[in-house]
C-alpha cells in the first residue's frame, strides 16, 4: 500500500477537537502549514509539515486550504426533465406546494436507464468538482414499484447513501384514494426499494395537498424502520407543522427543512441533539423565495444542525455547498466556521456516519482543496467555484 | 481570415431586438437550434443553424445555451493582501465605513510588480471561466501617483476599460488635510493617471468618513473630464445622498450601487436613461448584509440598469456574474431575463460600448457557454458554475 504525504497545506481545517496543538476556536482543529498523509484510501498521519513521516510520495497544493470533504446529507438527484420554467414562473409570485413533482415524474419514467444513470453521473460529478465527496441520494420521482426501484438501483451506482422516498407526494393517479398509495408504499414498493436504501424518508408537510399527513407519515416510517431502514423526515418546510415532533418522537436521524419552527420545536431538537439532527437547506429558501430559519438560534439552544443542498429540479436546483456555505453565513446566522462544520462533521451526523467529516487517523481519505488560503473563503467568496475534492485539484 | 461556424446551440440569446425570426420575449432575441459564424474575433453571421453558411471550421456545442459574453463593468482586481477575516468579524455584526481599504493599500503597495500582475491575471481568468469576457478594472489601493499609475498600467494589460480612482477614500496619511489630496488627485496623479485610464471614478458618500463629500467629487470629475476621461461614480452604497444626483447632473456613464434611493434619484435616473446608467452590484449587498435596491421598481420607472460584482477585497470578493444574476432575481426583482440584458448589454450601454453585449452581425464574437439548455438555468442554478467563456469550452 502506497503511502502519499500531502504537504503545501497552508490551512488545515480537521474537525478533530482531540487534535494535538491545533487551534480549537469554533472547534474547527485548525493547523497551518500542515500535512497528511493518505494510505489506501483511509488517513494515516495529520500534523504540522515539520514533523511529517517518511512517505513513498509527495504531493504539493502550492499553499492552499484544506478542509473535510463536504457531505451533502440531503439530495435528489435522480430525475429527468426540466422545470426551469416553473423556477422563473416561481419568481414572478406562483407559489411553490410540491405540485411540480409531477412534472419530474413523467420526464422520469420516460427516461432510459441509461439516460438516467448519465444525468445522475453527470450531477454527481459536478458535486465532486465542488468539493463534495458524499452524497446522499433519494428516490420519488417514481412512484411504481418498478420506477422507485429502478432510481435506487442506479443512484446505489454513485453512493452508500440511498434513501426510499416512495413518499414524496401522493402521486395524480391516487388522487381520492391516498391511503391506497400509502398501502403500496409500505408493502409491495418497500420490500422491493428496502434492499437498494439505507434510508427511508417521507415529505410530512399538511401546508401541501400533495404530502403527506402526521399519521401517514408515521405508518410509513414504522414500516421503513421494521424494514430495517433508518429514518428521515422532510418537515416544517412551508410552515409550522407535526414533521420535527414526529421525527424527534421516533428518532429519526435528521429531520430536514426545518424552515418554521415553534419554540417546543426547539426544545424537541435540543433534547434530542444526541439522536435527531436538523438539517438546513437554505437554497431552497432561495430559490422559493422562503424567509430563512435562524440556524444561530437552533446552535444556540444546543441542536445539532447540518447543512446540505436539496438538489433537485423543483425547489433548488444548486449542488453547491459553498453556497450553502455562503447563505448559511449572510442568511441564518452562522459564523463562517459554523456553517463549514455544519457541511461536513454535522452532515456526516445527519447520515450517523464517523469515518466522514473530520480529518484524522483512521478516518477516509476524504479532503476538500480550496483555491484560497483559508476556509473563511467559502463565504468570502459567494458563487467563486474555489472549492473541488482533492483527486480533482491537478498537481501544483 | 477562418470563418467558424459555431452550432450546436439550442438556445441562443442575442440581445437583438432587431433579429428576424427570434423570439423577442423580454427583449433577448432569442433562437432554437441557432449558429454563429465568427471570423477573425466578430460576427459574421447570426441565425438558424438549418440556414446557416459555409463556413471553413465547424464547431458543435452539443446542444448548450449561448448568451452574450458577461460585461463586469465594475470591479476592482488590482490588490494585494487578505481581507477574509474583516468579512468574517463583518457577518457578527461590525459595519462596512470603507476603513479596512487601508489593508488593501498597504498590501499592494508592498507587492512587487510581477505579485500584483500575477494577481490580477488570476483573477481575470477566474472570470473568464465564469463568462466573463469584458471587464472593468479600477485603480483605488495606491493613493500615491506612483502606486495608482503601477495599479492602472498593470490593468491596461488585461483590458482596456480602466479607471482611475485615486478618490476611493481619503488615505490616513491626508487626515485632517484632506484639501490637499484633492489636490493631488487632480493635479499630479490625474496627470500621471489620465495616459493609462478610459474613465475617472470617485466614492461619494456622506455616510463613510473616509469618502468624498458631493463638492469634492465634482471638483474630482470635473477635473477628470478636462483631463479626456469619462465619469462614473460610486454613490448611494451606505444611505441615501448625493451621488446619484451629481451623477446624472455630470453627465456620468454610471452611478453604481445605488443601494439606497430616493423618488428624485429615480426620476433623475429615468429623465438621463439616455446617458446615465443606474450599475447595481448586489453581491455588494449580500457580503455586506445590506437590504437590496429595488431594480424591479428603477425598470418600471424607466431607468437604464447594469448589472456587475465589485468584485473587490472588502465589500464583494465574488467573482461571479452568475451569482449577481441570481441575487438579482432572488432579491431585487429583476425577472432571469432582465437579470441578463443587465449583466450584458446593460452594463455594454455603463461602458458606452456597442460592439459588446449584443450577438450580431459586426459585434465582437464575445459569447458565453452555459452548460445548461436555457439561460434559465443562470439564475435557477444558483451557485453552480455553469457558465465559461466560449474560448475556454472543451470541445464536445
Amino acid at each position: 500500500m502506497t503511502a502519499t504525504l500531502i504537504a503545501g497545506i497552508a490551512e488545515l481545517v480537521t474537525n478533530d477537537e482531540l487534535l494535538d496543538g491545533a487551534d480549537q476556536s469554533e472547534r474547527l482543529g485548525r493547523l497551518s502549514d500542515a500535512a497528511v498523509v493518505v494510505q489506501d484510501g483511509v488517513i494515516a498521519w495529520v500534523g504540522p509539515v515539520a514533523r511529517a513521516p517518511e512517505a513513498d510520495e509527495r504531493r504539493d497544493l502550492g499553499g492552499r486550504a484544506v478542509v473535510p470533504g463536504f457531505v451533502d446529507s440531503h439530495s435528489h438527484l435522480v430525475f429527468a426533465g426540466d422545470r426551469s420554467a416553473e423556477f422563473a414562473a416561481r419568481m414572478t409570485g406562483v407559489r411553490y406546494d410540491g405540485g411540480g413533482i409531477v412534472n419530474s415524474v413523467n420526464a422520469t419514467r420516460a427516461a432510459t436507464d441509461d439516460e438516467l444513470r448519465n444525468l445522475v453521473g453527470s450531477r454527481v460529478a459536478e458535486m465532486r468538482a465542488q468539493g463534495t465527496t458524499t452524497v446522499e441520494i433519494k428516490s420519488g420521482y417514481g412512484f411504481t414499484v418498478e420506477d422507485e426501484v429502478r432510481s435506487l438501483r442506479i443512484a446505489c451506482e454513485f453512493t452508500t447513501e440511498t434513501t426510499f422516498l416512495g413518499a414524496h407526494v401522493v402521486p395524480p393517479e391516487f388522487l381520492g384514494r391516498r391511503s391506497d398509495y400509502i398501502e403500496l408504499i409500505i408493502g409491495e414498493m418497500l420490500s422491493a426499494c428496502a434492499p437498494h436504501a439505507r434510508w427511508i424518508d417521507v415529505f410530512c408537510e399538511p401546508h401541501s395537498a400533495h404530502a403527506f399527513t402526521e399519521d401517514e407519515a408515521r405508518v410509513v416510517l414504522a414500516a421503513g424502520r421494521d424494514a430495517g431502514l433508518g429514518l428521515r423526515v422532510h418537515g416544517n418546510q412551508l410552515g409550522n407543522g407535526p414533521g420535527v415532533r414526529l421525527a424527534v418522537e421516533l428518532g429519526a436521524a435528521s429531520v430536514d427543512h426545518c424552515t418554521f419552527l415553534s419554540e417546543s420545536d426547539i426544545e424537541a431538537l435540543a433534547g434530542a441533539s444526541g439522536t435527531t439532527v436538523a438539517t438546513l437547506l437554505p437554497a431552497v429558501e432561495f430559490s422559493t423565495r422562503s424567509p430563512y430559519p435562524n440556524a444561530r438560534h437552533l446552535l444556540d439552544a444546543g441542536v445539532s444542525i447540518a447543512l446540505a443542498t436539496d438538489c433537485n429540479p423543483g425547489t433548488s436546483y444548486s449542488s453547491s455547498i459553498p453556497f450553502a456555505i455562503a447563505l448559511a453565513v449572510r442568511e441564518m446566522g452562522l459564523t463562517p466556521g459554523e456553517a463549514l462544520r455544519a457541511a461536513t462533521v454535522g452532515s456526516a451526523k445527519a447520515l450517523q456516519r464517523n469515518d466522514i467529516g473530520v480529518i484524522r487517523t483512521g478516518n477516509r481519505a476524504d479532503m476538500t482543496v480550496l483555491a484560497a488560503p483559508s476556509y473563511l473563503h467559502l463565504s468570502y467568496r459567494p458563487g467563486v467555484p474555489i472549492a473541488s475534492t482533492l483527486e480533482l485539484v491537478a498537481e501544483h
